[in-house]
């Protein structure tokens, strides 16, 4: 009973990360119930940031230029290794003064995504010239693997090779922490 | 430290329904992900989508003719009014042979809307040709609100005028029903 074209664009929405049928019909009746100015304005800003955003050649971060402007700026002494470009915006609000690597995934061999699907041979001429890399995956069992790979891929290079520690987050309640989280805090406890 | 383009792309899709920030922002990179085909396809069907589809002139439901194929199939002896589109589809699966009355939303003074800002005026043309007018609004205080205005407006026009049932849903469970279904449900018992 669906209308074809609604039918579509539902099924276009459908390709949005963890949207479903319901939410994407959702969307797709909002769209129908904007006006016509703001659709057309909604569909070119689409089709230009996809024909602008590119991958920064040294990070592979999105820019809008050849070389992204954290690379341009700052020289990579340090350099810290994301999964995702949204990782670096919240890294870059704690502050710094490193360089980055966006991986664009983990290691996932279930979901049949190994090394070579993932920005990890680009990393390898960068490693050189750096003093240390800095391991910022997410603590979740494919972050975890992907750090590990990428560390002993490193090793024999003579890179320090380093990852976020792992603790009681700031503001947190040790009540309600979860028991890994807190065996990690209590072996990687510091002196006072 | 987020792109111009990618910001605003974030912008547009936060005027989706229940978008936040950081769901935009999924998206958003979601789309730089797709490829270039892909991305296009999408925005000229949200176009397209806006272009072809409008309002059917008798029942209000979307429609990419002058009237709509429920409208233009079935008699109106009954007419079931309902807030949005969505709700013709779930109706629709329940089978019938009644024609619609979509009202576009649902009377809200606190959002400021009132009865002049949904469909209302449209359905009392259509009230003396039918047998039935059946109000489908949700079972909540804005649905209902506006089914008690309906009802008062369609009184002196001498149609009948009728509410779905509210009570227990199939297959559901006593224990955990509400107090207010269970309450209507045994106002509302029928004799077996």
């Amino acid at each position: 009973m669906q209308l074809d074209i609604i039918a579509k664009l539902i099924n276009r929405f459908q390709k949005l990360p963890s949207v479903g049928y319901k939410t994407a019909q959702r969307y797709a009746y909002a769209i129908v119930d904007m006006d016509e100015f703001a659709v057309a304005d909604f569909a070119n800003t689409m089709i230009d940031a996809k024909a602008t955003v590119r991958y920064c050649s040294v990070c592979g971060n999105f820019s809008d230029k050849e070389t992204c402007n954290i690379c341009v700026k700052r020289k990579s002494d340090t350099i810290v290794v994301v999964a995702y470009p949204k990782d670096v915006l919240a890294l870059e609000k704690a502050g710094g003064n490193h360089s980055y690597h966006v991986l664009h995934g983990t290691l996932s061999p279930l979901d049949g995504r190994g090394a070579n699907d993932i920005r990890i041979k680009e990393l390898l001429p960068r490693v050189a010239s750096a003093l240390e890399i800095i391991i910022a995956t997410n603590p979740d069992v494919e972050g975890e693997a992907t750090a590990m790979y990428i560390a002993k891929l490193l090793k024999p290079l003579g890179t320090r090779v380093t990852r976020l520690a792992q603790g009681i987050s700031i503001g947190s309640d040790i009540e309600y922490a979860d028991e890994v989280t807190l065996a990690r805090a209590i072996e990687a406890r510091i002196e006072l």
